[in-house]
């Protein structure tokens, strides 16, 4: 790979030209890394919501041509200079946000919202210095989310890279450098649920079943999945979900139909809706005097939380989180290796694989809800 | 004092016949204490903002003739059937909350709202057969919290006294029983700051000042003052508050002043006054990443918290607490202790003493909002 090193790089990218459009697969030129970035050669990638919900831009600002993608895996292809935690060679996860190790956020053992790298949707262009390293005839695409996976290279922040065990499956950990992590770290790092107890998981697609399998991790023994699809319930039963309630199914608010069936409401609760109706049920179903309930849903940006005071005044606690608290360099080579080690199960998230040239059938697939998780195949 | 037991006791109560009206010291009948209960002979007390606000009856059902009173100290004269953990003679605190044992609650360590002896404003009778033990001349009075401690002796469920040192100056340790301990442990048992962290106090009464006190002694910083009366800020000096905020000397919204003064945010805030505005703004002044705001003060039964859903998803957490987190007869013997070892300072709370015939002079101090806290000698 030595050849390609501070030169320019021709290769496939999927280019999202209008918002909504299918994406065209077409050459691209790709930048070399510059000081404090990595050039990563992706090997697969898989499609995300978050990933759709920009592609299709409704409400936000539209920006275009941009190259999408940031659930991936692929090998270090150079390094910009004063890179010294990465080299050529080594296998990579790219997160959509990062750790630069020096902000006060990289400094607390509470947060992993890094000052400098923390996700932005608006920006399409690398921090050093404005640009983009992506461009097509001279003219510069955008990145997305810092990592732009969609692409056979790509250019990213080196704090947005976390370097994994070299024997780890690419093909299935590209699904841990986002949802799969999110919702699983929501569980195991925030809800903490101790084995025994009662969890309730408010939307059961791939962020909300990784947050059950982290129930199922931690020994929960009532794990309750709450969903307006019923049909999703035969699905969850694999990550551990044991208990279902459709809220169309009942008259009564679905808070007070779990405190019913828990003796007063569920130890832990983890939302991964973004409605503001499944936040405040969540809040709601947890039980008075220990309950926690955690936030994982992207909320629009209108939403109130908005529930009785007394609900707090009775021991209950409501926390959020970002990346299910992991610090991406810090924390990922670790749950990669609760993969390896059997502990997390990671495949059978994997519903479906497709080569790179048919990347618009993973959108196809998520937009009818018929997978959890595709994964691109970058290198056919 | 054995020549009572078994008997009723005759003594003297500072009775409220209506709403408002000032306490009538008067002969009462205290009848012995039934299985489960305790009668103490109470040494001193000390007026709460809860007895007022219930004597005042504006807005609760109204309760009458009553006994009020529930931060106190005393001895315990004798013991109804069954109760094992305590002896006459014994110096114990009545506590307006208590601890079964044997509810999920008492069992979780995580909870101290235990499901039988939770407070309960409009009880007025033991829970052992819904009598009262206080008569006079045949008319039954009111309890009130389970304490009614402005009596020279009075009946508790055994569940809600806890026994404590017998060094303990019981002048000074009263004032442990209700609102220093809900305060004190808001901060120490619920927002732990770290040693150099900044803390946020919303309300400088008694119960502010306790959460103060929490914060010097943990090691705090910055502890910011926040109160619509600047006055308070020079006492408040005493409780370890070193800055002072008064919101109605800003434009802007008070969390918004906080986090300018802080980078950001304060690393814990702890709500003291009930006012829905402030529960808010406490919430909103924490930092994002780790920010912990804790919420002491008791809210109207209108109230609605609203704010928006990324303000938890940026990783703040909100908590409630009751009465610091405190199981009654688990914990308060070692709050004693910290007053024993001088760690936590109580006598700076104590502004004034009177007399059991001047009780009403302690409603008066505290109308006016002249005392943190005015304790009554029971026995002149």
């Amino acid at each position: 790979m030595s050849s390609t090193v501070g030169q320019t790089i021709k290769c496939k990218a999927a280019i999202a030209w209008e918002a909504g459009k299918p994406l065209v697969i077409e050459e691209v030129e790709v930048a070399p890394p510059q000081a404090g970035e990595v050039r990563l050669k992706i090997l697969y990638t898989s499609l995300c919501h978050t990933d759709v919900y920009f592609w299709d831009a409704k409400g936000q600002t539209p920006l275009f041509p941009r190259i999408f993608g940031h659930e991936a895996s692929g090998i270090v292809e150079s390094v910009g200079e004063g890179v010294t935690h990465l080299k050529p060679g080594d296998h990579a996860l790219p997160v959509f946000t990062g750790e630069c190790g020096d902000c006060a956020h990289c400094k607390s053992e509470e947060s992993n919202m890094c000052e400098l790298l923390r996700i932005n949707t608006d920006r399409g262009v690398m921090i050093h210095d404005g640009q983009s390293r992506f461009s097509k005839n001279g003219q510069p695409i955008h990145h997305f989310l810092g990592t732009s996976t969609f692409s056979e290279y790509t250019v990213v922040h080196a704090g947005c890279v976390a370097k994994i065990n070299p024997a780890a499956p690419l093909d299935k950990v590209c699904v841990l450098s986002c949802g799969i992590c999110t919702g699983f770290g929501a569980t195991v790092n925030v809800a903490k649920p101790k084995p025994g107890s009662s969890v309730a998981i408010f939307g059961l697609g791939a962020v909300g079943l990784a947050a059950a399998e982290g129930a199922r991790v931690s020994g929960a023994s009532r794990i309750i999945g709450v969903d307006l699809v019923s049909a999703r319930f035969e699905e969850a039963k694999k990550f551990g979900v044991n208990e279902f309630v459709n809220p169309k199914d009942h008259d009564k608010p679905v808070q007070q139909v779990i405190a019913e069936m828990t003796n007063g409401g569920v130890d832990r609760a983890v939302e991964c809706t973004g409605s503001i109706q499944a936040m405040v049920s969540a809040f709601e179903c947890v039980h008075d005097g220990w309950g926690l309930a955690v936030l994982v849903g992207v909320p629009s940006k209108d939403d109130a939380f908005k529930t009785a005071p007394i609900n707090f005044l009775n021991e209950r606690t409501l926390k959020g989180t970002f990346y299910g608290n992991y610090k991406p360099r810090t924390d990922l080579p670790s749950v990669v290796e609760k993969y390896m080690s059997g502990e997390l199960e990671v495949d059978k998230f994997i519903t479906h694989t497709v080569p790179f040239s048919e990347i618009n059938k993973a959108f196809d697939l998520m937009l009818k809800g018929q997978s959890i998780r595709c994964i691109i195949r970058m290198q056919e």
